[in-house]
């Protein structure tokens, strides 16, 4: 791995020489996980334009850091931001990058103090724009999260209906990911029945399954660092025409976002693929979230799929396609899956995305 | 609890007024949270010095807002810092209290337009301060948190022993916590074997417990929102002598930090208590990190317990005690237990702590 590692910080150390800078530190630590393969809770990473990287941990990490990081300068820190301002005016730096979008406005004020006569400039989501692009290694430790994730959920099918609470629900599906190799959920999962599923993000609570509910799940494995995101909505009961409608609504809307999710569509219409429909169908207004975003080392990364992103999907980048509607009082449909988008070197056919998730998106009467 | 959390908001308020600014903008989510019993990934709140309080939110949580916060005034946005610096500047405000700790430069830029002509500045960690002296329903949940964390570890020893592997321990656990209530672990539960055991923040892994091991195991459950925090280390077999008189190093070292902390104390010395006896025993140079931290709605909180804390503890603080000594190659031990500084509004004896994790700190041979 350290070779994979070392190849992504010469793409970043690129854009450092671009934007003519001395340097770019990089506190965003699922970046420096990236670039470095060291999980850590405090960690940071010099990126200068020539010469080699520097690493810093606090003495927690430093054997993880010597393991997972051998090619790398190791500095071990209690304050790193500090220690890097320090060592940016030691080397007489004249442009130091910080990455604005995470670094708080208190830690900038000491890098400042510590980099004295150093100009420091917004680096911009340099890095979080590398990862959108997945090499071989990620896609197969997304996919492993994706399959644990349907397969979850499939063999729980049996067990979900009436009586069993949200907070039930949750917890057998975060344990049967565990117990299919999982990390880890990759987020709190989200079990919203009835009533409850107009709320986007709803926390499981301890109301039982009725006949009548839609129910709509959201959750996903970590594995491997990587994190599956996918989301089913099922009906207890045969369900009433209004959930039928509903469901076949978002269910069109969510093919049409998948089939438009490809390299060189603009962002903003795969957004508009899916919601032109749901908006046709007089929901525009029961549909308030972005269709989408992409996913890897966090659950919600770069690209955003919405009316108002801006850029155009790239090939191998996998992405999650979302749309809902939610009526209040009465409840809602999410249908969700990974895709990632086509591409000669992915293994479904050139131009057209491979799906990760595979359960069923037929409406489910249990 | 609306009156509960109205109160706190009576304090905050208070604390602006103090500072002589027209609001406070609260962007750290524990403190919106603390503040207004809304749990949610994207709130913001504006505290005026004087006036209503107004809560922002996105729409996915305005039902939860409205129903875990009917008494305040609720402003559904997208982007919530802008639209509150908006709101400032169409209010006249002159100055503008942020929350430095928290706010990113890239946030902070996007305010400093939104308000133009207002003065930021930061507001300090006011907030977290007062989130420092729990009310009797905070420690309630927290002791509930502790007594699941405590009897899930009590619960597992005799699953303890050789061949079960680091992640394998660190799952049961975790579940076992669920099991008997929790809403889920605090952290990412820590088991370090052997010479694992001198990585204080160690990632289980898939080595087997080996007789001659000692192995340190970091939990927590959450209950209502509030985190336990606890650590045990366990001998497999036998200990040897090294490992006895390491052992017995770390209970003396933590039993003179337990009865440091009390209201009063100048938090450094609560970390000298426990500090000096281990440098006197020559390992100073393997107990490199604080004495411990505060615990509640975060997992480490204000106060830090460390040789450089500034402050003096007050009553009804939780704070964690967890002194620890790690031998590289060799392995390491640490003991934490979570105790709430004593007071008459304790229900320990007036001036004692109250200690919440209660499972035996002998050195178990399992």
């Amino acid at each position: 791995m350290p070779e994979i590692h070392a190849a992504r910080r010469e793409r970043a150390q690129a854009r450092v020489a671009a934007l003519d800078a001395d340097a770019a530190l990089i506190t965003h630590l699922p970046n420096v996980l990236y670039l470095t393969g060291l999980a850590s809770s405090n960690a940071a990473l010099l990126i200068p334009a020539a010469g080699p990287n520097v690493l810093a941990t606090d003495f927690r990490y430093t054997l993880a850091a010597e393991r997972d990081a051998p090619d790398l300068e190791l500095l071990t820190e209690r304050q790193l931001v500090p220690a890097f301002g320090k060592l940016a005016e030691e080397r007489g730096y004249r442009r130091l990058l910080f990455e604005a979008q995470e670094m708080t406005v208190a830690t900038h004020e000491k890098l400042a103090a510590a980099a004295a006569g150093v100009e420091l400039a917004p680096f911009g989501e340099e890095i979080e724009e590398l990862r959108t692009v997945k090499d071989d290694a990620e896609l197969d430790l997304l996919a492993a999260a994706c399959a644990i994730s349907s397969r979850a959920l499939e063999e729980l099918l049996p067990e979900i209906g009436p009586g069993i609470t949200e907070r039930q629900l949750a917890t057998v599906l975060e344990r049967r990911m565990v117990d299919l190799g999982a990390e880890a959920p990759a987020f709190e999962t989200i079990v919203a029945s009835g009533p409850n599923g107009a709320i986007p993000h709803h926390v499981p609570g301890d109301r039982p399954l009725q006949s009548g509910d839609l129910v709509t799940i959201d959750f996903g494995a970590r594995y491997g660092g990587y994190n599956a995101d996918m989301t089913r909505t099922v009906s207890i009961g045969e369900p009433a025409q209004w959930q039928r409608d509903t469901y076949e609504l978002v269910k069109l809307a969510q093919q049409a976002g998948l089939a438009a999710a490809r390299p060189g569509a603009a962002s903003a219409d795969v957004d508009a693929a899916a919601r032109d429909l749901i908006e046709a169908a007089g929901h525009g207004a029961h549909f308030k979230h972005g269709l989408g975003h992409g996913v890897g080392l966090e659950v919600h990364e770069a690209p955003m799929l919405a009316a108002s992103s801006p850029g155009r999907l790239a090939a191998r980048v996998p992405v999650t396609i979302e749309p809902g509607v939610y009526l209040p009082g009465r409840g809602g449909v999410r249908i969700e899956d990974v895709i990632v988008t086509g591409g000669e070197a992915t293994s479904g056919p050139p131009g057209h995305g491979v799906l990760l998730t595979t359960t069923t998106r037929e409406l489910l009467a249990l």
